[in-house]
């Protein structure tokens, strides 16, 4: 397959490539490479030192004869661009990854809501814009976040994408539909992904687009088989307090000597994935396209569930870490549930890595090998979710250390 | 109150600034004029001579000694100054009408449906985030459209808003919860209004932003008390293709002697209120803000549902014109029924305005009075949702006539 992968130098952008470069499938990268620029902006930088895209690509070539190509071109400021290259190369399939991707990023300042919010929603309109105009029919594949679930609080498992409700008719019978899982985004990023679906369906039932859309868990690890295969192959690693992850951020905290960092309770329950299982799944959808006119097809992107105070004690064992409790930035439930269904995935074959399959240790090594590539003060997460939070996590004895930012 | 309007100079804007400025309010608009640079684009013109929005203002001025001022402003594209507005200024109220508000429009090509995502939902959003940053707490309201709900075809009274839905949880025990009623958009233009839901609600639970979304039905009608106060404080009337609603289209046909165009069956039910009705119902909703922290006041700002060749027959009947059914450009069910709610605004106190009062001869006066002004080929309704149906249109012996655009 010819496939075109938008944000393509991104963290599961990059192994994803390389993945299904290594499967055989003729891949072009499109990307603005905006993830360096706010590497940029923030004044941090990957903990593992990535090359450009053009040097992993030659690197690729040289190791393995397989080329990706790479296309600079931003999807959510040059629609006419966007239109044009997908006119020309035809692709059987695009994968979009393109949109900025960090919940306390989004929440950062006014400019950074905006910044979210606008090339979020432009970029996937302009893709689903253009696919109807050039009339080629590649199958998209989105990644999203089980984010837009939001965490209820009523102790139902979460469906793939899909809620069953009765609706009570003017005749006085429940008739029962399937909806779209009732939106409930904690950030302005969830929220993206919310109208993205919103974006999904009306395409698909208008111009029978044919749509996958992945609501992915955190995703934990940096290592696939493809990144591991050269030095100058590996994988992003972000440890900050926007894009790093609680489970790497709790591996990078321990690796140099820093109290792992628990908001709040620590009670949250969120999804994971590690990043292998996560390009897996990604084959596995492209593999499994919705027919044309049919509904988007939801899966349910995540192998496990895990409370942050429970990951926080493991990592703790392992390490001999100290943890300490922080006022939560974010405003969200001290302490949720969460029981989700993948059934769909697990369907296809996929064999789930977990935490308890020694992969942790891996994730250890990398941050102790780049340890002195940490920037400390760039650890603890400040961007608050209101004012009033950003005052508590101000005046917090514990959290003085930490620089209010925005 | 003092109440920054934002659309002001539009077709329900533009009575509501009168009508809030009858009532006392010290009244701003801010406007971008777009839907002025529209009908330059479009090459059509309003059916009934309006003045430039500072004429407006001063023959109101003259006419009643009160005040209305302009500010020109891109709601959209320029957050930095509408933040400093609202900083300065400090309204009690905003409302907001400054969206793209036709679906034909939306749907005429590729860059107009780009222009009405981008511009309708950065609309929204900026105003949202300069109301967080800014700090003041004004009751937002905001025009929506019935169009959110979709043409239900379960049968089912259609609530305000929210829906409420049993699921059933892990101990196999059914709750209720309220969820907002799930979106079914028929056009891009509706699908923007659906997003601007999930924004409201983001921003209700994060900010305690105090939000009223107005769901609103077909507007007939063009005059209200203080537009027909002075000839130069007349209302736009859109008959075209575009941006004409049926029953305004079918009454200008009538005057000009066209036959009534009716879209496939005409078996489509709508929800209709009075231009009238409308301007009193946002002085409602104004006068009865949600609290701050409570979910998004949702009502819905319609008063009567009719089917489209019933609405045919009886301006038939009413004029002698005859009725052409044409192939319908929409992707849309040929027939629905629709039972809405709207219990919200009967109760704080509306006396509906219906199509038997006499109000529809007047109309008829409106469009007989200025038929001369009409351009006849702009009465077609030819933008089509996808490309199937352009060329039905195109094909139809009866759509010879019609120009096919974008």
């Amino acid at each position: 397959m010819k496939i075109a992968i938008l944000g393509g130098d991104g963290f599961v952008g990059w192994p994803t490539s390389l993945h299904l470069s290594q499967a055989g499938h003729e891949i072009h990268i499109l990307d603005n490479l905006s993830r360096r620029w706010i590497d940029t902006e923030l004044g941090v930088q990957s903990l593992t030192p990535i090359d450009s895209i053009q040097e992993r690509n030659r690197i690729w070539h040289a190791e393995t004869g397989r080329r990706i190509r790479f296309h600079l071109l931003d999807l959510a400021g040059d629609y006419e661009r966007l239109k044009g290259w997908l006119g020309e190369h035809r692709p059987d399939a695009v994968i979009h990854f393109a949109q900025q991707r960090a919940a306390p990023y989004s929440m950062k300042s006014d400019r950074h809501k905006n910044y979210t919010v606008s090339n979020n929603v432009n970029a996937t309109h302009n893709l689903l814009n253009a696919l109807v105009e050039t009339g080629i029919d590649a199958h998209l594949v989105h990644l999203g976040t089980m984010g837009v679930y939001g965490y209820s609080t009523i102790g139902a498992a979460i469906p793939e994408g899909y809620l069953p409700v009765g609706i009570e008719t003017l005749d006085g019978e429940t008739v029962s539909q399937d909806i779209l899982y009732p939106a409930n985004p904690g950030s302005i990023y969830h929220m993206t992904k919310c109208l993205d679906q919103l974006l999904f369906q009306f395409y698909a039932r208008n111009d029978q687009l044919r749509i996958t859309d992945l609501h992915q868990g955190i995703v934990w690890g940096t290592h696939t088989r493809e990144t591991r295969a050269h030095p100058q192959l590996i994988n992003r690693f972000d440890y900050d307090g926007d894009y790093g992850t609680v489970l790497n951020r709790f591996l990078i905290q321990a690796a140099i000597g820093h109290p792992l960092t628990v908001h709040g309770t620590g009670g949250q329950t969120r999804a994971f994935i590690h990043i292998q299982d996560s390009v897996r799944c990604i084959e596995l959808a492209l593999a499994n396209p919705p027919a044309a006119g049919e509904r988007v097809k939801i899966f349910n992107q995540m192998t496990e569930t895990h409370r942050v105070r429970d990951l926080a004690s493991l990592v703790a064992s392992m390490t001999g870490s100290e943890i300490a409790c922080l006022p939560n930035p974010r405003k969200e439930a001290h302490e949720n549930e969460l029981v989700v269904k993948n059934d769909q995935f697990l369907g296809l074959g996929l064999d789930p890595i977990t935490l308890e399959e020694g992969l942790l240790s891996e994730v250890v090594d990398v941050a102790k090998k780049f340890a002195y590539r940490v920037d400390r003060a760039r650890v603890p997460a400040v961007s608050a979710w209101t004012r009033d939070l950003a005052q508590k996590v101000e005046h917090d004895p514990e959290g003085r250390r930490l620089r209010k930012v925005g």
